[in-house]
Parts: structure tokens; C-alpha cells; sequence
């Protein structure tokens, strides 16, 4: 059965929030973990959430209450002496610290005691030590990061969102390739639509990265449904499935649509409390508000997955709550199930 | 006095709401004008108002109606026989349509007739007629389009917007330096911020354009007021007045952000619809919700500069209503009137 190894010191609300997600996935999806990290900090946690429940004030709108019978699930604990902190380069972490717990919850993988990760500490570091611990995919040239963002329609997988700063049309061909294999076997839509990232629809627009991309992938005999470019207000239409482009232009892209939600909520709620008549308002409209809030927010969809590598790593983000983390392990399991590895390999082969 | 060319011809409500747009901006802020077409078309527009103000049911939210007195206004009526329109690849167009209503407005402004121009048709049409009529700054490698974003704070100013799609770091030097001068002149900002849109904030990040820009601006003496980089998130935090990059980065992430704003309103709207007790609520809500799209509406700030030619030419949305219209007409008049493109000169030079 498909086990799934977490780092539970990795993010800005490790362990507690990390811990209690990996055991509400364990709870909600019947999934065995592997709890990768300082026993002695985890083991508390467990222990209250035994008492108490899960219950969590991170994550916005996702508090919630649940209890679990412990000797119930399947969690496993492997002790890791260190931690890679936010701030550190992560090639030098790496060598120094070998026993850190995303470079042991690697090893898990590695080891065949899990078959994937879920991280949500430096993406840096979890990006080098997938590599180096798991190995590309035979043919992949570059591991990158897919990420999912929602739509008007369907959420869209973005990649790559930041894994290769620089990249080339052949490395953009084997995204699309990855991103493809991915939305059709964890998402089960057919013939995903995949679209390159462009300033413009024609297909003479853009840098010459694009251009030779665009070339490779309307010629590309894999079977990719390419369908020409899209702009990046086209991002969140949901009209294509896959967008692909290089991890510098995708990583702002993210981060800008990112930066804008919140900025707007922001907004709403500052306008919502700029006077009493406003604030009555304010509270009629709240829960239609949170409606729209969950449907955009990227605890939905737990975290990135760097594709390419010999093994599945959720890369979940910094600040990921519980909800978050137990989302991310959803994704971990289904693209573990789904075999999406074994395709990427048939297909590049 | 200065007088600001607009192309009465472009953009996708032409020539109506240009019309409208450009003798609203006569009214409110006493500038001659004047108007580049068809004046067969531009006479019956001018009569109406004439007749009945500037009515206009356009740009969303701001539905006007206008009284104006013609006969008070400076408006100068220029024929021009042809249209340049959006598919037509700039070049080919720019060479056949002599006569072309874009073309004439840029050399109304050559031939010292008017001192800016307000075009809302192709982008790519207005860069290369204002490039090829009124050629570079002298020092300057090329030239940039600069947009004003919204922020949580004061607006940013993003430059390159879209004009360059392979850029060098000497560029982005130009361009921060041309984006600093408008956003010192045109907002009265001193020592405007810059900051590089890159993937991270450490000077080591990004692509090798960003790592080679980071040090030439590090080290400029310009007197230009570096602050490091900042990532898509930051966009919108307004925490710099000036944030530097790629064309086709740059792009990308203005229509990111353009895409997301537009699909959370809709999400918004469509949330607020699903059944009467939610009409109510939307009902009481909307002229909350009506401000904050004021806030970070585009047509607020009229349009884009084309900055490092001799000329100001303001490129407005291909959709922009007679409001954005007016607001282009007030940056073009301002650009002119603070002397951004002697102080451009002067600090290249």
C-alpha cells in the first residue's frame, strides 16, 4: 500500500500544523505515513492530537475539529536530527546536513519504506534533494515544478513554476510532456489541452525560446494535444489544461496572480470595515466571500509536484496550514497510484 | 500650450468613445486637442455631443453624461483616409498605410503640430510608427513600455511592459532609469524605488539577465535608488515605485494579473447570483465592491508609455472607454509638461 513520507520540520508552521495534517490525511484517505523528523517534537503533538483532536487556527477560513483514534492509523516515525533552514543555499545544506529531514524523508523514498514526499520547507532544498536522491527519469533532461492554479473552469496546471530559470524548447517539450501526463492521470481528463505561455496568440510572437517551443510541440509526434499560445490573462480562464513555460517567467507568473488575490481580499475587507454601515455589509457578504476564497485558495490543491524525478514530491508552500498539508498528500498518493512516472518514462523513452 | 494628438480610429469602441474621451479631456483639463481620422465619421460623434454631452455606456462603471460647450473647446479635426487594424503585423502596415490615422497622429507630433499622442490601437502599430517618426533618444538602445499597476499602496510603475521580447541588462538599466524619471516627474515621487521582478530576493537569483542587471544597477551612478529585487507577489505591495524586467516577462505578468482581477470579479458576481437571497446580499455589497474595482481599474491611469522616443506617445487599452481615453490624455499632458523625455536625455547623455 502506497505510503507516504512527510517532512515534518519543513514550513513555516512545523511541525504542528504539518504533523496534524499528514495525520488528518491518514485519517480522511486510510493513507500510511511516514513522519520524517525530531521525535521529540513530534511525538507531543501526537499525543495532543490523541487527547484533543485535530484542530487548527491556521490556514484562514479551514479551522476545523476532528477527532482520530491514533491506534488506528498507520504512522510511522523516523527520527531526523536536523532541519534546512529557509535561508540556506540549498547545495551546501545538502552535504552538511545528511541528516536533515527532507534529505532522510528523500531516502525514505529512495529506500522504498515510502513512495513519495510531501515537503513544505525550502523548495530549494527539497528540489536538490529529490534530485540527487532519486535521479531523473531516463531521457528527462531537467525536473520541473507543476502547479495547479484555479480557473474560471477546471484548475490548470502551470509548469514549469520554477524549477529551471533558464530553459530551452527542448526542456519546454518534455514540460509539456510531464504537465500532460499528470492532468490526464491524477485529474483523468483525456487529451489534455496544453497551451505555451506567450505575449501573444500568433504563433511569430514572443522570444525565441517560444518560438522554437511552439515549433517542437505543434510538430511533436507524443501525442500532445498542443493548441498554440495563450496570454497570460488567459492563465485562469480554464481554457486549456496544461500552460507551459520556463520556470522564470512561470514562477512570476504564480506569484503574481498569487500577489493580486490577495491584494483584492485585502481591498474587500479593508472596504468592508471603513465604517459601521459597511462592517453590517461586511458580514452578510462574508460568507459568499469565503466561498470564493476557498474555491481559489492553494491549500485546495495542496502543492506543486516536481515531475521528472525517480519518485513523486509534493512541494507544498511555506506557509501551508494542515488543510494544506493534508491536501498535498492526497496528490502525493494519487499521482503514486496513477503510476504518472511510469507513463512519463514510456512516453520520453 | 500643449496639444495631444489622438488617433480617433483605434481601439475596439473607435471612433466613438476616442472622440468622446478626447473632448471630455478638452473639458475637464483645458487641452487642445487634436483628433486624427476619418472626420466623416468624427464630425456626426462631435455634433451629438454637441447636442446631447458625452453619454457613454462603456468602461464598466463609468457611465458619464457631460454637458460641453464645442465652440469653448481648441479641437483641431487632422484627416487621415486609413486604419491600421489589430491583426495587421506593424510593419508591413506601417509601410502601406501612409495615411493611416496612427501614423499621421505620430507625425502630427514630428511635425510640431501636437506634442503627444493618445493611440488605443495595435500596440505594435504605435511603437513602430512612434519608433521609425520620431526615432530614439539619442543614447538610448530601445525603447520600453511603461504601465501604471495598482498596489495596496501607491501605484508601480512596470517597465518593459511588452515592447522588447529579449532584452540585455543594459537595457534593464535603461529602462529603470526612463521608469525613474516618469514616476519622479509625472507623481512627484523623489528618489523613486527600483526593484528587478525576479524569483527571489537574494542577488544571486534569476536567470542570468536578472544576476547581470542586479550589478549594474547596484553599481549605477545615475542616482538611481536600487532596492533589490522583489518577486511577482510584490507586484502589487507597492513597496517600490519602479519594478524593472524583460518585455516579455513583464508582459506576462501585467496580463497575469489583469486576468486574475478580471476572473475574481467574476467569481464575485456569479457568487452573488446564485439564488435571491444572494441577489440581496450582492445588492448591498455592490457599491463596496464597485470601489475597489474603481481602485484597480486600468482606466484609471489612462494607459501605457512608450518611453525613449522623441515624443510621448501613451498607448491606451484596445478596449478603453471615453474615461480612459480622458485619464490618457491628462499622462500624456503631464509627461509633456514635466519634461520627462529632457530629463531621459539628460541623464543618458
Amino acid at each position: 500500500m502506497t505510503r507516504i513520507a512527510v517532512d515534518a520540520m519543513g514550513g513555516d508552521f512545523a511541525p504542528e500544523e504539518i504533523v496534524k495534517g499528514a495525520v488528518w490525511a491518514a485519517h480522511d484517505y486510510k493513507v500510511p505515513i511516514e513522519l520524517v523528523g525530531q521525535i521529540d517534537k513530534i511525538q507531543p503533538i501526537l499525543d495532543e492530537i490523541s487527547k484533543k483532536g485535530i484542530r487548527s487556527n491556521r490556514g484562514g477560513f479551514f479551522v476545523k475539529n476532528i477527532k482520530v483514534d491514533l491506534s488506528k492509523l498507520d504512522i510511522k516515525l523516523t527520527q531526523a536530527d536536523e532541519i534546512i533552514e529557509m535561508g540556506e543555499a540549498p547545495g551546501t545544506a545538502l552535504r552538511k546536513k545528511r541528516n536533515s529531514s527532507i534529505v532522510l524523508s528523500v531516502d525514505a523514498v529512495a529506500k522504498g519504506s515510502s513512495d513519495a514526499v510531501v515537503a513544505a520547507g525550502s523548495t530549494g532544498a527539497a528540489m536538490a534533494a529529490s534530485l540527487f536522491g532519486l535521479g531523473r527519469i531516463k531521457g528527462i533532461e531537467r525536473p520541473a515544478i507543476a502547479t495547479t492554479l484555479p480557473t474560471l473552469k477546471d484548475p490548470v496546471i502551470l509548469i514549469d513554476a520554477g524549477a529551471n530559470s533558464e530553459s530551452s524548447a527542448e526542456m519546454l517539450l518534455q514540460f509539456a510532456l510531464m504537465g500532460s501526463t499528470f492532468v490526464e492521470k491524477v485529474y483523468n481528463r483525456p487529451a489534455p489541452r496544453v497551451g505555451i505561455l506567450n505575449i501573444g496568440e500568433e504563433e511569430e510572437k514572443g522570444n525565441q525560446l517560444v518560438k522554437d517551443a511552439y515549433k517542437l510541440l505543434k510538430e511533436n509526434t507524443l501525442g500532445l494535444n498542443f493548441v498554440g499560445n495563450i496570454e497570460g490573462k488567459e492563465l485562469l480562464y480554464g481554457d486549456v489544461d496544461v500552460v507551459v513555460c520556463d520556470g522564470f517567467v512561470g514562477n512570476v507568473a504564480l506569484k503574481a496572480v498569487e500577489g493580486c488575490s490577495m491584494m483584492l481580499f485585502k481591498l474587500i475587507k479593508k472596504q468592508f470595515k471603513s465604517d459601521i454601515l459597511s462592517m453590517m455589509v461586511g458580514l452578510l457578504a462574508k460568507p459568499f466571500l469565503k466561498r470564493i476564497y476557498k474555491k481559489i485558495n492553494y491549500e485546495e490543491f495542496g502543492g506543486a509536484l516536481l515531475l521528472g524525478v525517480k519518485g513523486i514530491t509534493v512541494i507544498s508552500h511555506g506557509r501551508s496550514s494542515s488543510y494544506a498539508i493534508k491536501n498535498a498528500v492526497r496528490v502525493a498518493k494519487e499521482a503514486v497510484e496513477k503510476s504518472v512516472n511510469t507513463k512519463i518514462a514510456e512516453l520520453i523513452g
